[in-house]
């Protein structure tokens, strides 16, 4: 890469969405005198008798979890999106909406009240993985369903109401904007090359080996060429998979190993349990066939300089185009030299 | 409108991005036991002898202020835009990069310190519109700058380090993301119909009058049909206008006014001094005629139910697509039915 390149202003180009990031990487050196938050809340009772999550507890809506010992699902008792909604449009001069349906659920990854990801046993995050892949092929399979949005908010500074582990899904009839944004990507270049794009840019980042975090047999973890956020990465099987239905045993298990690999170098960035929403990007469930598929997973962290002190995604990038201090190389050196063992269990 | 969009969740389109956001009007009666936000700190001194905007002091690069009596700008002591910065692209297998030259400004609003927009007076108000237009004029006019980005961050929550009144520019030589995405629906209107989109969309308004804020002689705030952020708002000249360059006095006097009367309103929802980003876009300066265009200024604020609670816009927003959950119309009806004189100066 031109060497003034890792000094200097640039934008980078978002292959997947066509969409552009501004990288200032000069500008850390500015001092931070704004706005901290707090550092996130550790050593959690296993069993917390006050948490809607936890098992045999009463939930918000007044049901009651089972004793599950496994990663249990449930429909979310405020859902943002409700089945049975007419199809329905309104166009009226230059308003125009459309009427929604949909399904939301809430997924308990463990029965443990204190764990997070990288605490858990890989046979543990197996499990989780099992019940996505059962959400995401019976949701799916809902003729009413065409899109199925795997995602966790993780820590309360990212809108995250209960530590308990959990995500969530939110399963709609309309495809989604972030996702339609890839699909165009995704196709121009299959319909090209007859190849995924993902597929081809592991290739490449595997030779470069500049912003890859973490790999094992089926699996690479990297700091997209294009990242957003401080410290983002995206997840992706080294096979072009359309979704996470499809993984064989041994690739879910690699899958596992990555996520807690991962999350593991995410808490030892600043020895903190690390906040992030992460979201899994596969193939709609509109019945077509989708050969230009690769899915991925991507986590958006929004801490930038310590436990305490986040990136803002405010004017400039509101108005204007995300923006980025540190380059997607500097933050990947970092997650690279950290240990593989999680700060909490250092010997 | 169909009445049950009202109740039922529904997605509207953004005729100046050409994206939707999903509306779940439902939702509003979901608790919250998440993160909330320390209330805005007022009280400030007129002048803090720390603070590296007030007149007369040092600031973090080593400069001294003037002793300012009017708006008064620089140019940002760690500006992510450096101007000087050698065109080159970096073509690379899958890896697009091409490098991006500019200038970041600050604006301080006032010599006070204490001040906020709706607590200045308009003739104040009035200066800081003409330090735009000068801002404005004169970046544009540089060959190298193709685009001026004028916007506020307020409100520690939106990652504003110092409560002294300012803004910031940011002049670069692209045209960022966001505005390109205008820049294309608002020309097809223009090809089609020889007609400014948004003076058509005001006059629809105007007649509809279920989101109208404020209006006087030259303006109107409203609150758009495709709203994003719970108290989202936009303020338009009634004429189409294609930069602040081109206002008349009355005109400009007008925009003052309907400013002060606008974040009057904001602060008067939760009795706090009210966080937003807002920014104005306009015309791209890159030379090229552009009868299309029509100036607007947005605000996007992040409170949703209180000075301390937030919206989130993680996860599903993210990955999938902006939601909210109040509707425009509710929150146009909040804000139409508060006072016009702020909270703190009520008798
Ligand atoms: O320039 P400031 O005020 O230090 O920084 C603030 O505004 C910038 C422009 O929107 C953002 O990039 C920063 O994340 C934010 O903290
Ligand atoms: O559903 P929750 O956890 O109550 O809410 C959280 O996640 C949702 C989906 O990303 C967001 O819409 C909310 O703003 C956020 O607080």
């Amino acid at each position: 890469m031109a060497n003034n390149f890792n000094n200097n202003p640039h934008r980078r180009l978002n292959i997947l969405t066509g969409e552009w990031i501004l990288v200032s990487p000069h500008r850390t050196k500015r001092p931070w005198q704004g706005k901290t938050e707090k550092s996130a809340t550790t050593d959690l009772p296993e069993y917390d008798p006050s948490c809607y999550l936890c098992p045999t507890n009463e939930r918000m809506g007044g049901e009651f979890n089972p004793g599950y010992d496994k990663p249990y699902s449930f429909v979310n008792d405020f859902s943002a999106l409700l089945p049975d909604v007419e199809e329905e449009t309104y166009e009226n001069g230059l308003l125009y909406a459309e009427a929604e349906s949909g399904i939301c659920k809430v997924v308990c990854f463990s029965p443990n009240h204190a764990l997070t990801l990288p605490l858990m046993s890989v046979s543990d995050i197996t499990e989780i993985i099992s019940l996505w892949q059962k959400e995401y092929i019976e949701l799916g399979s809902n003729e009413a369903i065409n899109h199925v949005q795997i995602f966790e908010n993780k820590g309360g500074i990212m809108g995250c109401s209960n530590p308990h582990p959990h995500g969530q899904i939110w399963a709609q009839n309309k495809i989604p904007q972030e996702v339609q944004k890839k699909i165009s990507n995704l196709k121009a270049y299959w319909e090209k090359n007859k190849r995924s794009i993902l597929e081809d840019y592991i290739e490449q980042e595997l030779k470069l080996d500049e912003r890859i975090i973490v790999e094992n047999e089926h699996f690479v973890a990297l700091i997209p060429y294009w990242a957003v956020w401080p410290y983002e990465t995206m997840i992706l099987p080294k096979r072009k998979l359309a979704h996470i239905g499809l993984l064989s045993e041994s690739e879910k298990r690699s899958y596992a190993e990555i996520l807690k690999q991962l999350t593991i170098k995410y808490d030892n960035i600043f020895n903190t349990s690390f906040p992030y929403s992460a979201g899994i990007h596969q193939a709609p469930t509109d019945g077509m066939d989708h050969p230009e598929w690769h899915f991925h997973m991507s986590f958006y962290p929004p801490l930038l300089r310590s436990a305490t002190i986040k990136k803002f995604m405010v004017g400039y990038e509101m108005f204007a185009n995300p923006q980025r201090d540190i380059t997607a190389e500097q933050a990947a050196e970092t997650m690279k030299s950290l240990s593989k063992r999680h700060y909490s269990q250092e010997e």
